[in-house]
């Protein structure tokens, strides 16, 4: 398999180089006017000045694990989570450094056509996919490469095990911090300055005068730039990790499998050169439709896959028999191959599910839209209506993924459908990578007072990049879900071998005499499963806590500033942008902290809680339901609040160009229905944005946790 | 066992004439002007009309079910389920009929003091208490007793398992009809009536010049009281039944099965006793506290089950050895009290973390009332926040009650907590459907123009019966999850047995090499967990959006009042309540139906799509893993939905005596933030009394219709 292991390290580089050649076009592009320059300065700064305390604060912590996990397991394991925690943090921090410079680069561009525009936004969203899906190939191929060949362990051996599935706990630690600190930082700035600025002064988003206005902009940047990244670093690293842990255990003491752990890896790097290619296909159409645009790239990157799929299972498996799985499948090339696209056609399909539930001109936008007419009240009802609602068909599609994979090769299939599935994040990432460029395009543009036709065409993106975010947010809790069975069937195939081994006396004595009973029927089962269901929720809560809290804290900041300082609002004095980005910063990350230890804790906690009342097995039991109920509520949570918070964006934006009711009645911004849009939109902001994505790996960490958790356990 | 099942009977018969006696003490009570007689005189009819159309939709589709049952099952099991379906209509009829009559009662009494204002409210709610717990247990102990006793059954027959089963279906049926139409017209008529009254333009709640207010006030009475009164009759039968067929398989063969299957119906016979006294314990003490006075009936009430409990243990199983259950367990009487005490011990802490939730004074409502003062968007967020954080002690402590209960005497022990938490339903409804009454007093008072001292009075009794409100859907809805083993036990042991005697030759054919594996491991039940998962989500989201939709019809209606006819607001002309009435009557109809039916139909085509593609084994593995994900998210979004609309709308109320923020400003009624707090609580309604509770009847129409399917496919 070095070969393989070669190629796939390559596709990884080549994503890497993809990422510099385009970082040098994104940078020699025009900056624009110095006051564009000096608002893209005080945006740049903030971010970075953000970036660094988030990642010294996750540094403190990440070292007290580091030096937890060498202890508790191997100096592999610590290493593995370093690599895991180090990628993950290069790959945001790139991601953002390009996406800050991109920013007032797109709003000059899209002085000159929408489609310039377009080309430099995506290309920075574009530098950012290609470094998470690269950076997590590569540390995945390369640490394994090292392990199996010049540290010369087998594929399958525990060492390896423990240090890959390290290698995604040190992405998953960075990822909830990331995705919770940047979810508060930029929905407390967002909220804070819609609620002072659009709804108490009447001024317009962005508007200079607004001392939050920064921050905003900042918060793009480091919430749904930098924290996105670290989440699908994570989805991406954990998925192909897990994949892989499975193939060792499933064909355990076959010969195929260094094959069936290398498959995975196989079909990232394939699919990586199809996004790449897939890039190169977005390009703004004669009917000037964005979304088309991006469709173009997302459906070329999708069918390449296909072609690249089937060439990295006749590189590896093959399309013929593979060997007889544990549980007595015998598995085949073919029926793999047929699962990597049913992967692809669940993305297909989640995508389309969540542009209709968040893009204009569907029903329930519309139906938003309608509540909003009759007031603040029925846009919210209706937009948690819509958010209830909107986790049906994922939930069908998921379902129909599980139950078609599993009948075609058993788990290991599932396990590749989302790994074909995370194959095309690089793809996935980059489009949503480019909606906070856009946003702060808009915003340079507004400030600095450019045309009003600039603003048109950076609005028209961003509008588009509302849809865009939803869209990777289902993909990634999507893929959480289907993957479910993956991660928890590592955890119980893992649990098995360490009592198989125990009970034929070949060490492990920890586990000796444990009889794990998954049955629905075992009470501790449904007590795992209904602890497990808590966790998104009490998470949720949490982190809306913290957004109101911070959002809050923003009000008053900037309702004193307006009260000291009658001349911000005449426009005759600049109003302090520092102070807010530095009260979000602290915010921030002070609040994230407790909220992240929740799903870290959570399966230890458990663990020893039901060990001490009634004893290792059952304890084990509690465990392994947990990792299922974290999935069962965390799915359903996590979708309600992206696609309902994209909803009530778009519900609001509709009214942007006048939104006519049934009734024929047109509302035009400012009207009292689009002011009613406002609060449902501002509701959805850390439902969208900080909650719901942040559910994500909340449930992955919490499956990493058990898992080494087991390897501790077996360790000590 | 006659003899216990005759006290039983007596001591329902008891609960219906304190009921009698309690009418004639409500209706002697003098009922105030004749302004307020006529204001009255229309809620009366519009909630006679209402709830006459309801049961005629209901009656339809019950025919239906009826000839279905009799013809797939036994005339047995037609007729349980009528007794299920009508004893519930007259426990909420009878309940709804004495409420609208006992409200203008309590607006006069209160005119004289506080508390003869709520001894009159809560005998009136006593009335409905007493009656859905007395009916309900006659119901099923009288059918349990024509079964054995008259025809000549055997109790652990199937034919009366099926019978009883049957009979807890009926009154689920009739529950999420009326939770649901009930709630849509409720909430449907405050939503509407808030939006332009209060928001648009700019009167009191309940002013007469608002068409909706007569409506609004019917909505209490057909929500709130009948809605709410069958939820709890359906609470307590199915629980009930649950635990008997559970005793009668878990025992199965033992001589022991009639005092196994008696003794749930003695600890309600013995609870109902003791709830019939404590109502005399409410009594408004020296310093005047409401939620005191009503606290000394319940906690009477729980102190004198214990006594209960003992009585009915010792009148049926004894404190020694009761026999070895199938599971191999050895029950002894002592642990079935503990158990018994366990569920008492449940009851009081789900109430007091509710009110810890939703109470003025503590954090949580607190919290929600300081982030009115920066808008509504920040008000919505902590609204949810809190509501979502409210899940988790609730949660903590059903772990706690299945933990304890299962390890001292298995799934009965699980089923006998259950049933004693049940058994003080008569006080506990009691406490909620007070609620409605004092808030119709408060209206009539309003609209009457009574002295603003009266309202005082009606206000104060009406913000403690939202925290008691609260309660009683948290103690429904907690039931559940601790009731879910026992539900799910009920289905994996009746499957059990009929793939038992398939393989031995002795009937049911269909089951012959049926093999259900409910572990985790099995991708079937990771299917079936997150299918049922789904259902709340999406039954919450469509009653959401009936009530949006309901609430917007208002809107419109109110609104054209308002322009038609400008002596309206002026308070010349008379505004057409009937309209507004008649409008909301259509409307829930209407959209109760298409919700009602998704959890009645979802096993059904869980089942048959699972067996099309995979077969019986997988399909019988589904259902039975949908029945706990029903339930693990059922519990989550029934809880916050619930305790969050109850927060939210006490934080309103806070505003009414003035809210004095963290940095000691005082905000008053009218202020900024008092309107914030009104869009939280218009969110929080169809929250807490329309999608909320409703999720209570749609997991036990779910787990009773598995139930059923499996005696329909054993029967054909």
């Amino acid at each position: 398999m070095p070969t393989v292991l070669l190629v796939v390290t390559l596709c990884g580089a080549l994503s890497i180089a993809y990422a510099i050649w385009a970082t040098q076009s994104v940078l020699s592009a025009d900056q624009g006017s110095p006051r564009m320059r000096e608002i893209a300065g005080a945006i740049r700064e903030g971010a970075q000045a953000y970036l660094a305390r988030q990642y010294t604060t996750i540094a403190l912590v990440g070292i007290v694990v580091f030096a937890a996990t060498w202890a508790l397991l191997s100096s592999h394991a610590a290493v593995g989570f370093l690599i895991g925690a180090v990628l993950s943090g290069i790959a945001g921090f790139i991601g953002m450094n390009v996406s800050v410079r991109a920013n007032v680069r797109t709003a000059q561009a899209a002085s000159r056509s929408l489609g310039l525009g377009l080309g430099i936004a995506f290309k920075s969203g574009a530098i950012t996919g290609m470094l998470v899906a690269g950076l997590a190939l590569l540390g995945v191929a390369g640490y394994f490469w090292v392990l199996t060949g010049s540290l010369g362990f087998a594929p399958g051996d525990r060492t390896v095990i423990d240090a890959l599935v390290s290698l995604g706990f040190g992405a998953s630690l960075i990822s909830i911090f990331a995705r919770l600190g940047g979810g508060i930082f930029t929905k407390g700035a967002d909220v804070g300055g819609d609620l002072v600025g659009k709804v108490e002064a009447g001024i317009p988003e962005d508007d200079p005068r607004n001392p939050a206005t920064i921050a905003d902009n900042v918060g793009d940047n480091v919430g749904d730039c930098a924290g996105m990244a670290a989440d699908l670093f994570e989805t991406y690293a954990v998925t192909v990790v897990a994949t892989m842990v499975l193939g060792a255990i499933f064909f355990a003491g076959q010969a195929v499998v260094p094959t069936v752990m290398t498959y995975p890896l196989a079909i990232c790097g394939a699919c990586i050169v199809t996004s790449i290619i897939g890039t190169f296909f977005v390009r703004l159409g004669a009917n000037g439709s964005i979304m088309g645009a991006l469709y173009k790239g997302l459906w070329a990157t999708t069918l390449l896959s296909v072609v690249g799929l089937a060439a990295a299972t006749w590189a590896t498996v093959g399309f013929g028999d593979i060997g007889q799985a544990a549980s007595g499948i015998t598995v085949n090339g073919l029926n793999l191959f047929v699962c990597g696209i049913i992967g692809l056609a669940v993305t297909g399909l989640i995508v389309w599910i969540t542009e209709y539930y968040t893009g204009i001109g569907f029903r329930p936008v519309r139906s938003i839209s309608q509540a909003s007419v009759t007031g603040h009240g029925t846009n919210v009802i209706q937009g948690l209506a819509v958010s209830l609602e909107s986790t049906a068909l994922p939930t069908i599609v998921i379902v129909g993924g599980i139950i078609s994979t599993y009948s075609l090769a058993g788990l290991y299939g599932t396990g590749i459908a989302v790994t074909a599935m995370l194959g095309v994040a690089g793809m996935i990432v980059a489009l949503d990578a480019f909606g906070p460029v856009t946003d702060n395009a808009g915003g340079i543009a507004e400030m600095a007072g450019l045309p009003s036709d600039v603003r048109r065409s950076t609005d028209a993106l961003d509008a588009v990049g509302n849809t865009t975010k939803a869209v990777t947010k289902g993909y990634a809790i999507g893929s959480a879900g289907l993957g479910a069975l993956v991660l928890f069937a590592a955890y119980n195939y893992d649990l098995q071998y360490f009592v198989a081994e125990a009970e034929a006396g070949r060490g492990y004595a920890y586990f000796q005499g444990v009889q794990p009973d998954f049955a629905l029927t075992n009470p501790y089962v449904v007590v795992g499963l209904l602890l497990g269901g808590l966790i998104p929720f009490l998470f949720g809560g949490m982190a809306m806590t913290a957004v109101g809290r911070a959002g809050g804290a923003v009000v008053e900041e900037v309702r004193r500033q307006f009260r000291e300082d009658p001349g911000i609002m005449a426009g005759t004095s600049r109003p302090n942008y520092a102070r807010a980005v530095d009260l979000l910063t602290r915010a921030a990350i002070k609040e994230m902290i407790v909220p992240s230890l929740l799903p870290v804790l959570a399966p230890i906690v458990v663990y020893f809680a039901v060990l001490l009342i009634a004893g290792k097995s059952e304890a084990f039991s509690a465990v392994g339901a947990m990792l299922l109920g974290v999935i069962v509520t965390g799915l359903f949570v996590a979708i309600s609040m992206t696609s309902g918070g994209g909803a009530w964006d778009n519900a609001k934006k509709s009214f942007e160009d006048g939104f006519v009711d049934v009734h024929g009645v047109r509302h035009l911004k400012g009207s009292e229905a689009h002011k009613a849009s406002v609060t449902g939109d501002t509701v959805g902001d850390p439902y969208k944005d900080t909650a719901g994505p942040a559910v994500n790996p909340a449930i992955k960490i919490t499956n990493i946790v058990a898992l080494l958790l087991l390897a501790v356990l077996a360790h000590g």
